[in-house]
C-alpha cells in the first residue's frame, strides 16, 4: 500500500526546520518520501491535503484507558477521597475482559484529538494490548503494581509476553506510587529493572502532600530521592504530574535522564497544582504531556492540555512569554517519544512510522493565517482534526472511525459494563 | 416554518428542572411547544435527535469580533505592550468595511461552539450589526469610547439607530476603560447613561496594575469606585475581567445590579491573574462567561472557557469542589442573557427565542453517559456541536454553515484584509 498525500503544509517537527509547502507518501506502515515534490508513480491512493497541515500524531503520554467507566462519575473530590472512596471500589469489580472494551472507548477519544499513541498505565495490560491491536492503535503498556494488586513477577510476564509480539504494543515497568507501595516492592521492581534494563514509571509528587506523607515515611526524602536511593531510577524513565517538585528532584531526574509528564488538565481540576515546567525546560530535561484518566480530567484531549500547559505557566510565573506554544508542540509529540522511547515514531521523516495528523486549516479558528503553530496551540482543538492516520492506516478522517467495528456497538458495550459497575 | 426537534434529552436550563426525554417545537423565531410529547400535526420539517441534547445556545458575553484579524498575531506578551505595540497601530489601520469581513469570521467560529449570541464591543458597531443581520446570528453592540476615539455623541447616534431596527441586534452603552478615558468624557457618558436608562459596560479590573494605576489618579479609588462616583452604574451594566477584584468593588457591583463577565482563556495567557468567581457567587452576583477576542484568547470557544473557569477556581482556592460544572453552564446561558439583558433568549421555554444547541452524545468524549451536564463542561468541545440554531434557523449543522454565502470567500476576504493590515 502506497499512499501520496499531497499538497500539504508540512509541520515536520525536526529541530530547526519551518513550515513548508509540500508532498508525504505513506509505504507500509512508514514515511518513505517527504518533500516538496512527491516523484512520479503508481500510487495505490492519493489524498489531496488542501494546504491543510500534516505533523507528527501527539503522543498521550500518561493514561489510564480503561478508566473511561468513570467519566463525570465523581467530579469536584479532592484527590484522595477520589482515588479511595470513588475509583478504587469500583475498580475492584472490574473485569479483565470489561478493560478491553472500556480502553476501547478511550481510544476512539485520542483518534478525535489527532493522538497515535499512548501511554497506558493499568492492570491487566493485555487487555488493552489486545484493544490497541484489534483497532490499530500504537501503545505503551506500563506495569501499575501496588501493595494491593499485581506482582512484580505478574509483571515480568507481562514484559516478556507483551514486547516484541506486535509493532503496535510494547511493555515497560511501573508502579502506581510510593505512597500505594512497600519497601519490598520496589526493591523487586529495581532488581527487575536492573535485570531487563527497562526504564521504571510511576506517578510522583502528585501535590504537597504526598511528598509531606513520602519525607515522614522515609527518613526526610521526596518521592524522587528516595526512588534513586532504591536504583529505581537507574535506566532512566520518568514521573507523572511532579507538581510538588523541588529543585534537588529536577536534579536527579537531569542525571538519570528521566522524562517529566505533565497532566495540566487532571492538576487543575483535583487543584493539585501547578508543574514548574518552565523550571524543567530550563534544566534541559524532556517534557512529555498526558490527558490523565478520563475519571480525573475528564477529557483525553491534548489540544486542550497543550493549551492549559501554556497558560498555567503563564499564571504560575506571572509573565506571558512564559512557555510558549511551540515548547507545548513539542513536548505533545518529540517529547512524547522520548519519554516512551519510540524512536522510530518521532518526527515526519523517511524511515520513521506515519503516525500523522492533518490538521485542517479551513476552520473559522484558523483563520485568518499570521501563525499557524500558535493557531494549533491556542485556538486549535479536536474540531480541527481532519485524520489520524497510524502505522500508515487512516483511522479516524472528517469525523468518521475506520477501526474495523461499529462504533456504536463499543459505546454500547462500555455503557453496559459501567452499568454493571455501578450497581453491582 | 414550523419544526419539530423530537426525541431529545432536554436541558431547558429552568431553575429546577432536570434533564428529561422529550420534543420541541419551533414556530418562526420562537420555541412554541417543549415537553414530553410534541402535539401531532403538520411540521414543515422534523429533525430527529437521537437522544442527544437540546439546550440553550451560549451567550459570548464578553469580545472583540472584528479582532479575528490579531490571532496568533502577537502572542507571549504583557497586556500593555500587546495593546499599545501590538494592537493599537493595527488597529488604527482598519476601516469600517474591513471589519464587516473580520466579524464574519468571528460569526462563524461562534457557531462552531454552540454560541447563539454575543456581546460585541468594537468601534462603527454597524458594521457587526450588519454582518449579524446578514448571517442570521444575534448580537448585543457595545459602544466603546476612549480618549482616542469614538465620542459619546457617536454612542448616541448608534443607541438611536441600531435599538428597534432587527430583533437580531440592539446596542448598550460603554467605554474601553478607566485608563483609556478622561472623567469629561465619563461624566458625558453618565449623562447620556441617565437620559436614555441605558446600563453602562466596560473592561475593569483586568491587573492589579490597572487598578493601581486608578487609584493613584483618582484619589485612592479603585475602577468600580470611581465609576459608582461618576454614577456610571446607576443603570445597572456590569464588567469585563474583574480579576484584581476587592470586596469594596464586590458590594458595589451588588448594589447596582452589575453583571461581572468573566474572561478566564483570555486572563490567563496575558498573566493577568485568576478572577475569584467564587467570591462572586457567595455574593449573589450575576456571572457570565466571554471569550474576549482573538487577539489575547486566542479562541473563541465557549466549551474551553467554561472548563477553564471551573478548575481555575479549584486551582485559585485549592478545592477541588469549588465551582462545580453547573455553575459554568449557568454563567455561559442564563447569566449571559441577564448580563446582556436578553430575557427573551434565555432557557428553553415556550415564547422564548429559539437559540438553541444540539450537542451529539454519540461522541467518544461523551461516552459512557454518567452525568451529562459534567460531561458537557468537563469533557465537551466544539467537536460536539450538532447544531446551531439563532432565532429558530438552522445556521451550523453536522459541520457545515448555513450562512447565506460561501464559507472560504468569508476566510479569503479575511486574510485579504489581515495581509493588508500587516504590511500597510
Amino acid at each position: 500500500m502506497k499512499t501520496l498525500l499531497k499538497n500539504a503544509r508540512l509541520l515536520t517537527m525536526n529541530e530547526g526546520e519551518e513550515i513548508y509547502f509540500g508532498d508525504l507518501v505513506v509505504e507500509g506502515s512508514k514515511i518513505s518520501y517527504i518533500g516538496e515534490n512527491a516523484p512520479k508513480g503508481d500510487y495505490d491512493k492519493v489524498i489531496e491535503c488542501e494546504g491543510n497541515v500534516l505533523m507528527p500524531a501527539f503522543k498521550d503520554a500518561h493514561t489510564h484507558s480503561a478508566m473511561s467507566f468513570s467519566r463525570s462519575l465523581s467530579d469536584d473530590l479532592a484527590l484522595h477521597d477520589w482515588l479511595f472512596d470513588k475509583i478504587f471500589p469500583l475498580e475492584a469489580k472490574i473485569l479483565p475482559e470489561d478493560q478491553y472494551y472500556l480502553s476501547k472507548v478511550s481510544i476512539l477519544e485520542y483518534l478525535t484529538s489527532g493522538v497515535s499513541t499512548c501511554f497506558d498505565m493499568y492492570y491487566n495490560p493485555e487487555e488493552m494490548a489486545r484493544a490497541s491491536i484489534d483497532m490499530g492503535f500504537r501503545t505503551v503498556l506500563l506495569g501499575t503494581v501496588t501493595k494491593f494488586r499485581e506482582s512484580v513477577a505478574e509483571m515480568k510476564k507481562s514484559y516478556l509476553s507483551i514486547n516484541g509480539k506486535n509493532p503496535l504494543v510494547s511493555y515497560k515497568l511501573g508502579f502506581h506510587a510510593e505512597y500505594t507501595a512497600t519497601e519490598e516492592i520496589l526493591t523487586e521492581l529495581s532488581k527487575l529493572s536492573h535485570e531487563l534494563k527497562c526504564p521504571i514509571y510511576t506517578h510522583t509528587s502528585e501535590t504537597p502532600d504526598e511528598v509531606n506523607g513520602c519525607k515522614e515515611r522515609h527518613g526526610g526524602l521526596t518521592p524522587s530521592e528516595y526512588f534513586e536511593k532504591l536504583g529505581l531510577l537507574d535506566f532512566g524513565g520518568g514521573g507523572f504530574h511532579c507538581v510538588a517538585f523541588s529543585d534537588r528532584d529536577i536534579e536527579i531526574y537531569k542525571k538519570h535522564g528521566c522524562s517529566v509528564v505533565t497532566n495540566p488538565g487532571s492538576n487543575s481540576k483535583l487543584a493539585s497544582g501547578i508543574a514548574p515546567l518552565t523550571k524543567f525546560i530550563d534544566a534541559g530535561l524532556n517534557l512529555a504531556i498526558g490527558t490523565d484518566g478520563a475519571g480525573s480530567n475528564n477529557a483525553l484531549d491534548m489540544f486542550y492540555e497543550m493549551r492549559l500547559s501554556c497558560v498555567l505557566q503563564k499564571l504560575l510565573t506571572g509573565k506571558p512569554e512564559a512557555f510558549d506554544a511551540m515548547l507545548a508542540l513539542k513536548a505533545a509529540t518529540v517529547g512524547g517519544s522520548i519519554a516512551l522511547q519510540l524512536e522510530n515514531v518521532s518526527t515526519l521523516s523517511v524511515g520513521q512510522e506515519a503516525d500523522i495528523v492533518m490538521i485542517n486549516l479551513n476552520r473559522p479558528n484558523m483563520q485568518p493565517l499570521n501563525n499557524i503553530t500558535k493557531n494549533i496551540v491556542y485556538s486549535g482543538g479536536k474540531d480541527d482534526v481532519k485524520m489520524t492516520m497510524v502505522a500508515g492506516k487512516i483511522l479516524y478522517m472528517n469525523g468518521e472511525f475506520f477501526v474495523g467495528e461499529d462504533v456504536k456497538e463499543i459505546y454500547r458495550k462500555a455503557q453496559e459494563i459501567t452499568d454493571r459497575l455501578k450497581t453491582a
